[in-house]
């Protein structure tokens, strides 16, 4: 019984995350999804990318929670445009709540638009939000099995950030097994080793950034 | 649309949780949902504590997973009864699926049963199990607003673990910011500040479960 209720809820959600889609690209918005664990890092990493490219791109970001608007100002203080939404207990973020809140920025001002989805490596992976990208992360404070346990996410994201680096000698946590696991569910997968604290490896995912959003422009990003 | 429906699946989740609480009454069962994000180390909560008191309870785990039997795999190395559920993209489990659970355990011969639920901060909570207590579990490498941001997990349940103790020193997590954000929530809440590397804090930990456990044998626990 659940199972076809959920089929209809995805499949409305996929007709408007369609449209959320066509918006972006009239716009030549990359639209990047950020999902992980709560605690992997999706604020900080997004902290550190507004203010080391904030010369460079018109950028603005999507935060979502269940309560609290602590990300948002977190993000708002870096001087970027952010729009929090509060889902009330919601496990995910859908194209219903991007639309909406596209009213509250500026799309064609813009140059990447950043969705902070809510903190749970599952639900959120099933509603598409309309972007170009998901991008997975993960915290070495986890565990090295995260993507053989929750896989879908790996299979479908473009990259994977690898956050916190910097606990590595502190931690029981293999990188490479890690990556190992996402990169057998997805061979396409860009990894990112990076720590948001010391700044390390953030130059190549800068670097990716600029490579995505030049596809955007030139049509070649889906 | 969406809301009536989740409603239907809760109401009927609710009377097959009161008939496995029924039934884990009539033997005795303390039962416990470990609830976490993915990572915060409830698979290592029950590896340490199924081995310190395995003269003293029989005990088994029912491991809630999308994917792999990784955790009961680990957990049955201590020599525990262990279920694996695998949810093939669920993202919690419920009381049927620990009712079909108990047919490969044996009831009365156990004094504890853990249900380990799925890594998810949000939707385990909704799915009552038929347990006693909902015990949560942070880690200080995910930060101490989290009870902030997931409230509904901290506000049902009995005790938090705060784990991962030993990385204090390396992360940016004030403990005592953490445990207000959880107890202003719900006064009643057990805090178990400990390190499943390290041993520390454990004790607490174990005199906690043998109480609830007296008190359910004499009728007192719900």
């Amino acid at each position: 019984m659940e199972i076809p209720v959920i089929r209809k809820v995805l499949e409305a959600n996929s007709t408007l995350a369609g449209e959320v889609r066509a918006l972006f690209a009239r716009h030549g918005i990359l639209a990047l999804n950020l999902i992980s664990s709560p605690g992997a890092g999706k604020t900080s990493l997004l902290e550190r990318t507004l203010r080391d490219l904030q010369g460079e791109f018109r950028m603005a970001v999507i935060e979502g929670d269940l309560q609290t608007d602590n990300d948002a100002r977190r993000v708002a203080a870096t001087g970027a445009r952010a729009v929090q939404i509060n889902t009330e207990g919601g496990c995910h973020l859908d194209a219903a709540m991007i639309r909406a809140s596209l009213d509250h920025l500026d799309p064609a001002g813009l140059d990447i638009l950043f969705i902070e989805n809510v903190g749970n490596l599952v639900c959120p992976v099933e509603f598409d939000c309309g972007e170009d990208d998901k991008i997975a992360l993960l915290s070495v404070a986890e565990g090295d099995d995260k993507a053989e346990k929750y896989p879908l996410l790996f299979h479908l994201a473009s990259a994977l950030v690898l956050n916190k680096l910097d606990l590595l000698p502190y931690v029981d946590f293999d990188p490479v097994r890690a990556v190992h696991f996402a990169t057998r569910l997805n061979r396409d997968l860009a990894v990112f080793e990076v720590s948001c604290r010391t700044g390390q490896g953030l130059p190549a995912w800068y670097d990716w950034l600029r490579a995505r959003r030049a596809a955007k422009l030139a049509g070649r990003a889906r």
